[in-house]
């Protein structure tokens, strides 16, 4: 069964355990992000190769800004204000569509499994690159040799060249295909090149990481926003969606747009929820052992001294 | 083998013959698109249900406006004046992603049996809905129950459950199942639930053009476009993909803008290159018969009939 989001863990109703995460984004999701980004230090950070987890300070001043929130699809929520907040955009190519091309594309069964093997492929073997097509970059429209040109773009073709050579090389027509020729079984279970698992699941992580990078970037820019913050199930602390997802941001916004991304993306339904039910003043706000305007919160160890002291006294 | 594009016939370089039509949104297919809006008549139009081809009537003010070019990968170029253009956007989902992943995961050899398998299809057996998650619309965000909220979202669930209980059923662990059980080979020649051909099929042809659309909508907003012009090997004159695309446009625009197709959408870069190299003057523009400027064409016809006229007199 697929691993149930952490969400579900003390979600409040029924309907809305899906593990999808779907309603990620809605008020309880955005409720909990807004906790994240302005009273939890170490909770949010921005990836890079270089920099894999660069810790972005709390900070009071955050909207408005865009919530990308990944699950079986893709919510885009603008937030504008504590209470101010407007679904703007989504996508249906989500992780819902990964793990469902993957399932029956490889052998994996779970999505970590799937991510795992995203980690050892090679995408160029099925993706066809700006460089396939030119023999270079093609630098007057800003696209670099390696750039993906079609995403799974070389599999029709390779794919048909190889039945083409299997069914020439089987050449009585028993379908045994000739020593040494190649073929096999191939991804989808037809005889032909086959495609290693891997090189499969790199390009499709690829493909569908980029695609939701690109829309963030393009309702971002037609919303005037400059911080996206990705959430939801589907990232999984995945570096390679992580750094795919950075990468398109940057790549597309010159560098204007920021992307985050949350330790716990799996929970902000949950804090949401939480949050919202919370009462008033319920229990203290800080952790133990801070300092919060002036005065040092109530720790077991400082009672312990103050009342040792007081004694002595 | 795949279709080669009509563009291959009149190319004037080899490497330009590619069947991904990568270059027809270059400045070829830019110029073809200038002479087929402004010159030809029953050439652009528009698409939907209940009105499938809409000329357009040639107009002389057509900029700016955007290409959107679908080969292989997707070419997003706008275009300003007749030597004005700039490639401003794109994608790696193209037409290369949808036959590559169809030509793993079905029998079809060829794009147009593809698109056939579609027409026949049931998209929602492997997409997940709104109404799935919901029970019904989100109209608070404007979704209809019938929105697909995750492409091919069901299958990873629905494989998983599969297996699961045909494992069950073959008590005995001979593999075989047990008699009655649901099962047999999947589409990726695992035991479990068979997805029909036909319904993985619309499935991804519903994916990949409402992508496009709506990443063809965000553009043409952010450049404050209205015309959206759609061309490449990709659209093959096929209705579903047409009416996905307008579709697509029509509801992220909320009618604001609108989506033309090409009846010859294929002959972008050859018609382009063919009029780079044309002469100044170069024979006559205007169809046979046809007025312009109060003066009828020399037709063979009249030529005839006005040096018999001649004769007489």
């Amino acid at each position: 069964m697929p691993h149930p989001s952490p969400g579900t863990v003390l979600s409040f109703r029924p309907l809305w355990i899906h593990w999808g995460v779907w309603r990620e984004g809605g008020s309880r999701g955005r409720r909990g992000l807004d906790f994240f980004i302005t009273e939890i230090p170490e909770e949010v950070f921005t990836y890079s190769e270089a920099n894999p987890m660069a810790f972005a300070a709390p900070r009071p001043d955050i909207y408005p800004y865009l919530l990308v929130n990944i699950g079986s699809g893709v919510s885009m929520v603008k937030v504008s204000g504590p209470q101010q907040y407007t679904r703007v955009s989504g996508s249906s190519l989500g992780g819902g569509t990964l793990w469902g091309l993957l399932s029956l594309l490889t052998q994996a069964k779970s999505f970590d499994e799937m991510l795992g093997m995203a980690e050892c492929g090679d995408n160029t073997k099925v993706d066809m690159l700006v460089g396939d097509i030119y023999g270079g970059g093609y630098g007057k429209v800003g696209l670099k040799s390696s750039t993906i040109a079609s995403s799974f773009g070389k599999v029709f073709k390779k794919k048909r060249e190889g039945e083409a050579a299997a069914a020439e090389a089987d050449g009585d027509g028993d379908g045994d295909g000739a020593e040494g020729a190649e073929g096999g079984e191939g991804a989808g279970g037809e005889k032909g090149p086959r495609f290693r698992e891997e090189d499969i699941s790199r390009s499709l992580l690829y493909a569908v990481s980029n695609n939701i990078g690109q829309i963030a970037y393009l309702v971002a820019q037609n919303h005037g926003l400059e911080h996206i913050y990705f959430g939801g199930s589907f990232i999984r602390g995945h570096r390679q969606t992580m750094n795919t997802l950075s990468y398109a941001i940057k790549f597309w916004s010159r560098g204007e747009q920021k992307a985050y991304f949350l330790r716990h993306e799996g929970y902000l339904g949950a804090v949401g929820a939480f949050l919202r039910r919370q009462p008033r003043n319920w229990g203290r706000r800080y952790s133990a052992g801070e300092e919060h305007g002036g005065r040092r919160v109530f720790t077991p160890a400082a009672a312990g001294a103050a009342a040792g002291a007081a004694v002595k006294e």
